[in-house]
């Protein structure tokens, strides 16, 4: 069951009066959403990815977060530099293996990343699959696999590496290895919008920023997303709508909303 | 006379049932719409650039699009890489010249890239003119001459590489050196969107993936955004409003709503 | 006192008269957007580079823009190489100074920029106190200081650079070290939404393309973004239905709007 301080609500509250800094490394099709998602919740984005300054950044953010959407190899350098930054400073990073498994490049910068201890894992249940080091991986970057196929793969990586996985789809599972928690909600559009589970990873960033159970931090951010895409669907005309309809949902996101929107369940 | 089997309407039913993945390397300011637009009409759009995994990526892609509007020397690379790998693998690719006269690093790539033999070009006028070997080109970005004027230039180039052509514009035109086709529509806002050009390039590659008639594919994608810029155009107050009233109207494209706003002609 | 010239009114008109091409080299979170509100204020934008090609380019733009927002050493020597063709063409750059005092390797390039002589700076007042060699900075790309305390900081820069400096926020500051001018308007939803700054950035260009008073031509840009952003603020139910509102009254824009939603004043 959950406690009070494992609300939701409760933690947006706590997010947004931390406003935390987030530096993100992140693919060239997400920058601009994600920025703008994590603006609406209430973060204060930053992109920064060279290798001369993504570690010097990375100790004054109050989180990070890596994304191998679209890789090159002078950006890996970033991302190590980055989460060796933020490691040393004891900040949390976390990291979407975006289509982890479509080649073999992508396979060994995830591996290698997953060695530099993220504190929090989100990928679609394809993704989480091949990073536990289950299943083929889907086509290109969406999920061939449903959420469910994917719990197992969750609980074993999120032991194994010590970190709490995220695995992200029509209902939502999280798990830290022990404890687990699903949420539900969100709106059959939200797979036709680009990047959304990258700006998702960056809200996971925002909340676990000083976050004393990234669990929780991360069942929050989920809920968020679930609410305000209920929200927006019930505006939302078609994919363009829905863009803006959810911003605009996000921004708007309080603890009524978060609990009409989003049902999160503790396991 | 087109025959049914030429008809947009049932072009976009096959590419919709296809669901095909495109991979995109494409420059930096179309990424995210060209996603988004894609996602819209119905394809899954991967862009995976580094050419450590471009080439082993377009062999399970459907179709891979390349456009040089953001160049760099390590892109050009993964350029190269893909368009090698998806003609291994037997898959169409689409070239998009942006602004192929405004400096002579880009016509020097853009002669590298024709030399790959694409599937299908499509370019402004004045692209399409400068890599035919006539005319100058346009200011920048932007087509300095009508389609009209291009109209010759684009049945030598389309017999040459042996590719279809099309040069988009007021009215579009598009021929594989013998065939062509007409499609009028769209709307005055649309050259008013960044990198509309662009996500058109990646219509095209969803619709030659797979397609028996290229340039019947083609006439398709053409006629997609020339039905979809007609009807956004009537909800829109300007190019923020377009934006999202063009990305609904992708997605709610069906035969009728292709019919109504976009007139095809073979000839 | 202002005259005639110097109206935003009459600015706007120049400026969209010549609807100049503006070369942007701006950081990836920024391009889409920065090109959808330069289209939509009336100017061409390019986004171009490459080492290779940026010089040859910046003597066909009528401006030039550098942001230093997402960093890489390929780009600092395509921002150089662009600020060389410019002032070799007598061509304006304007210099937004992103983040600037967030890391050692940003102040060092900034310090090179600056050397290359631009004709404006824009940036917000931690930006423009670190440049001026006051102050250490904001937290990460927001200002942690009013704009304000940066005044003097504006003018002792514009004249040891021999520049346009603006300082942009709640209220906007512009300086050419003699004159000085205030910008009021905008709305509160302005901070919530990515990549603003760096897009007024690009309006400055387009503004000072050609401009015979580059103080006048920068009140214009920033009196635009003021008038639309009033607008846009009516309609906006939040940052998502704000963009669009926004992008909307850019492209509507008239000396009257301009005149109704921001306040210049001269001192």
């Amino acid at each position: 069951m959950p406690n009070m301080t494992r609300s939701p609500g409760a933690e947006l509250t706590r997010m947004r009066e931390a406003a935390p800094l987030v530096q993100n490394i992140t693919n060239y099709v997400a920058m601009n959403w994600m920025a703008n998602v994590q603006l609406a919740v209430g973060a204060a984005p930053a992109m920064i990815h060279a290798p001369e300054e993504a570690g010097e950044f990375a100790r004054i953010a109050g989180a990070l977060t890596v994304n191998i959407g679209t890789l090159s190899r002078s950006w890996v350098e970033g991302m190590r530099a980055a989460a060796d930054g933020a490691n040393a400073a004891g900040r949390p990073w976390v990291f979407d293996p975006v289509a982890v498994g479509a080649t073999s490049y992508r396979r060994a910068v995830a591996r290698h990343l997953m060695e530099l201890r993220p504190a929090a894992v989100r990928g679609n249940a394809s993704e989480i699959m091949v990073l536990a080091g289950q299943g083929a991986g889907g086509r290109g970057v969406d999920s061939g696999d449903p959420v469910a196929a994917a719990e197992s793969a969750a609980r074993a990586l999120a032991l194994r590496a010590g970190c709490v996985v995220a695995v992200t789809g029509a209902e939502d599972y999280a798990t830290d290895g022990e404890r687990a928690l699903r949420v539900a909600g969100g709106h059959a559009l939200m797979p036709r919008i680009t990047a959304m589970g990258c700006a998702l990873t960056g809200v996971v960033g925002a909340f676990v920023a000083g976050a004393e159970d990234r669990l929780a931090a991360t069942g929050a951010a989920l809920a968020c997303f679930a609410a305000a895409g209920t929200r927006a669907g019930r505006a939302a005309e078609g994919p363009g709508s829905f863009q803006v309809a959810f911003l605009d949902a996000l921004a708007a996101l309080d603890e009524a909303v978060l609990d009409e929107g989003a049902r999160v369940t503790w396991e």
